[in-house]
């Protein structure tokens, strides 16, 4: 007999600050029947990412709230079980965005074909050939318009999407200075990853002093991941027509009313630029990202470290250790081992 | 007999906040004389202008300092009266960088030659058809990427380069509101210029709201002139993709920690852009930028006004103005009603 039974964890209540156990709620139901034009998902591997403490918020920011009373929205890698499109036969692994459940019904063309042939590790989707690895490679190449010979910085250095940022600077001719926390994150990007220098955030005093001794003569690209005064500490440094890149502000996400740079003239002395910018709007795009950074994987210059943990009932908890710093690498967790696609 | 003296106003002091009467020394030397290359300048308009508050400091912003003991630099408007230089006859007009003097020595190619047949207002190459004119063209157009329909907010839009701003913006149609200080400004805006609103900062509470109520679906253009809660409260209101450009921050001139915006993170939401620039930067294409304002003018779409002060004496009071509001329109100092140019 298949499963009868798809578990879910609901977002229950909107939380303020850090996320708590309450706020999500254990159910189980039926598996949903897919209807015309659409498919049946296997959730396989649910992503863990900071956007989602975005979303549990009343009021939306770039997307709207995750829904109250329904699955937490969620990041998934699926397998295809049950279909009524021709887009998706059934053994088709697709990625997109779902929720924290075993089994989803979606639209057809809703989620994005992933090429994977079982000889790949199947997280990387998440990550290198997923949105991270588009995510570092436009802000860095559209939005910071990354040149060879730049002096680059990039903060949550060993993160899923600062790790790739720098691999790729590294490729592209530049110098890139990783900001992380503890010796062994800086430890892994400068020996494993191949920075060029690493600046330990939790042993630093003065931040603003160490990117100065890192970049005598100016940064020419800050891709920032933190916001806050890692954005301060990088706008004291610019070098001439600097650009930084807003990917993400994971300090600020817990905090409302976070101080501001007091340097912003510093913007227009160095006739420098910040621009904000989410991943989504190159979606039209994501092949050309995925094509350089298949190239690469394959010409063996790129690394990367998934986090993957096992268990439908440690989703919440997991989430929060974004928050603590406490996990290695693109953080996922790995809802069932095998998929049977005949259910 | 021609004039012997050079009269002179040395920066004396680097003053501490607002300039005072004290930072200046009056001094009375030989005029001197051009050597090979060089051109002897009888200095006509002294311009006001806020980055000579940025001059007077000790540690150079985006020019070195005003040396103590020397005349305090200034933009200038001048006629050529002694020539070792075919690139420069006796009796042209100039303007570019000089000091608070009668008569200076430049070496050739050092000042912009200006198109002065006599038929024009002189000071007019000081605003429309000089830098202020340039800097409205680019910091809009290029830094901005302005584009027909966009919803534009300018600040200080009574002064030489907003006012320039907006009246731009609406010939390239788009739809602009002004902030400025007082009844008398707000209507000149809005009545002789043809912003298509104003908000006046001395009558507003909550600039943010204000901001708000003129543009319900955000703005896509801010450009700004003075930086601090100004540029809080525009960030505050971005629509999708909006680009703020930083021209200049004259609040921030006269203080050294001011709190800088809270809501960088809005930034990333709207995937927005913050620039700072130069003018100067665009040296090299100052003359697509007075092609087409001088289009603009012989068609009448284009209104100024220069607040023309006389006197030697009245320079570093006049200085002062800028920071008191008290001026109305491009300032500038005229040191000489007529040029004798056989000295």
């Amino acid at each position: 007999m298949p499963e009868l039974v798809n578990r879910q964890w609901l977002l229950a209540k909107r939380p303020v600050g850090r996320p708590q156990n309450g706020d999500f709620e254990y159910r189980e139901v039926h598996i949903p029947t897919p209807g015309e034009g659409e498919v049946l998902l296997r959730i396989i591997n649910a992503l863990i990412d900071p956007a989602q403490r975005g979303w549990m918020d009343a009021v939306g920011n770039y997307f709207d709230p995750s829904p109250l009373g329904e699955p937490m929205r969620s990041g998934i890698i699926a397998k295809v079980v049950k279909s009524n499109s021709d887009l998706h036969p059934v053994g088709q692994y697709v990625s997109g965005l779902g929720g924290w459940e075993d089994y989803t019904v979606v639209p057809e063309g809703s989620v994005d074909i992933i090429p994977y042939d079982g000889s790949q590790e199947l997280g990387a989707f998440s990550h290198l050939l997923g949105t991270k690895g588009a995510t570092a490679y436009f802000g860095l190449l559209e939005i910071c318009g990354l040149k060879e010979g730049d002096q680059v910085l990039v903060s949550s250095a060993a993160g899923a999407v600062g790790s790739l940022v720098g691999q790729f600077a590294r490729i592209k001719g530049c110098r890139v200075v990783g900001i992380a926390r503890g010796p062994e994150k800086c430890r892994w990007i400068t020996e494993e990853l191949g920075f060029d220098a690493a600046i330990d955030y939790g042993a630093t005093g003065d931040l603003s002093a160490a990117i100065a001794e890192q970049f005598p003569d100016g940064l020419d690209v800050y891709f920032d991941n933190v916001g806050g005064e890692m954005l301060e500490a990088a706008i004291d440094n610019l070098a001439l027509h600097a650009r930084i890149a807003i990917c993400g502000m994971i300090s600020e996400y817990n905090q409302s009313d976070a101080p501001g740079p007091r340097n912003m003239w510093n913007l227009l002395v160095k006739r420098a630029r910040i621009e904000g910018f989410l991943v989504s709007d190159f979606r039209p795009r994501y092949q050309e990202a995925r094509a350089a950074i298949d190239s690469w994987i394959k010409e063996g210059r790129l690394k990367y470290k998934l986090d993957e943990r096992e268990g439908f009932d440690i989703l919440p908890k997991t989430l929060n250790c974004l928050f603590d710093g406490d996990h290695d690498g693109r953080l996922l967790v790995k809802l069932v081992k095998e998929v049977d696609t005949v259910i």
